[in-house]
């Protein structure tokens, strides 16, 4: 089905205001910006948008959905995973390969450069990103303790320690290094096989050690 | 030794900056607006620091320091522990009570808020604070390997877990809910004890389940 001229529209809007956003600011950017660098009147970004807010809001809502969705499918297929090691090093390797996108990361910096000011885009980035994931993937761990596989009391915990271990080492060091310090696929690797690893010892049933 | 008035006057400067930067961001904080709260000349502030990089440079390293000393002098001590479960507890509390102090936390969101275009304050940030508290833990895990308190074949790794499994959950909340999100007593006692059960059960000698 080919898009209206009004979702045309809408998307032009969307995707000029991501660019501005991410070069200038939340504070430095401005709806005229926006329509400009779109090319469609203030009164159409206005009749998509009903402020600067809610268009940033959309933004960060289909920014952390598309990256996060193709993750939390593999977080339910490791629940019947027939060799679990591999298994979870494989899913925390396609964790830090979505968390670790270029445009997610500073969406995530710009978010966090509001958080005080505006703190419903800090929710909305943790409830629809790492909560849900953190969610499906406490499902997984339960339904592994269930088969013997791991050892897990409070499934929503071990699922916050995973977490942990594998995504906020980088994720941090990239909010203070800025783009330059995203590992690259050597040291994700190495952070994937350290922090499963860790994990395994910690909650699995046996220590592989 | 009493200050002499020179000293007083840079007291003066860094406090002035300090709340004018946490109020207004670094972009939006002048040298002028600096000079004009501390109550003393431009020219002042400039006799003391060579521009608005270097007085921010000034106040990140020296509260970063403040808070992060005091918590050092306990890594060092818990190479020595007789209850390592417990000791490594307290450790963790005392470590969570410091990253959480919300000066600190603020200036956090500022560096990161900046780390594009000054990747210097976020390398410095990274260096003065978490990566030589790193480097102390490191040695007192090293250390209790020696005395067959832990297992641990790379202690910077495990001083990598241990921090993450300890403050990196509560750090990212109040980066993107601002200080509200802010964990009370019962929550970081939570925190602490989860995180150290975790590290252990991975870096223990033996599982304590």
């Amino acid at each position: 089905m080919p898009a209206t001229r009004s979702e045309r529209k809408r998307d032009a809007i969307v995707e000029a205001a991501t660019e501005i956003f991410l070069r200038s600011g939340y504070r430095g950017t401005s709806m005229d910006d926006i329509a400009a660098a779109a090319g469609v009147s203030k009164q159409t970004v206005y009749s998509h948008f009903a402020d600067k807010e809610a268009l940033f809001l959309d933004i960060v809502v289909s920014t952390v959905d598309e990256t996060g969705d193709p993750v939390r499918a593999g977080v339910v297929e490791v629940a019947d995973s027939g060799d679990l090691a591999a298994d979870l090093v494989d899913l925390a390797r396609r964790q830090l390969d979505q968390v670790l996108q270029p445009r997610l990361l500073q969406l995530r910096r710009l978010v966090i450069s509001e958080a005080e000011r505006f703190p419903t885009l800090g929710e909305v980035f943790l409830e629809r990103g790492q909560a849900r994931t953190g969610a499906a993937l406490a499902d997984a761990f339960a339904r592994l303790g269930e088969r013997g596989l791991l050892v897990v009391d409070d499934p929503v915990q071990a699922a916050t320690h995973f977490n942990q271990l594998i995504l906020a080492g980088p994720v941090n060091r990239v909010m203070f290094l800025g783009l330059v310090g995203i590992p690259k696929r050597a040291e994700r690797d190495r952070i994937a096989e350290q922090g499963v690893r860790a994990f395994l010892a910690a909650y699995g049933p046996t220590t592989p050690r």
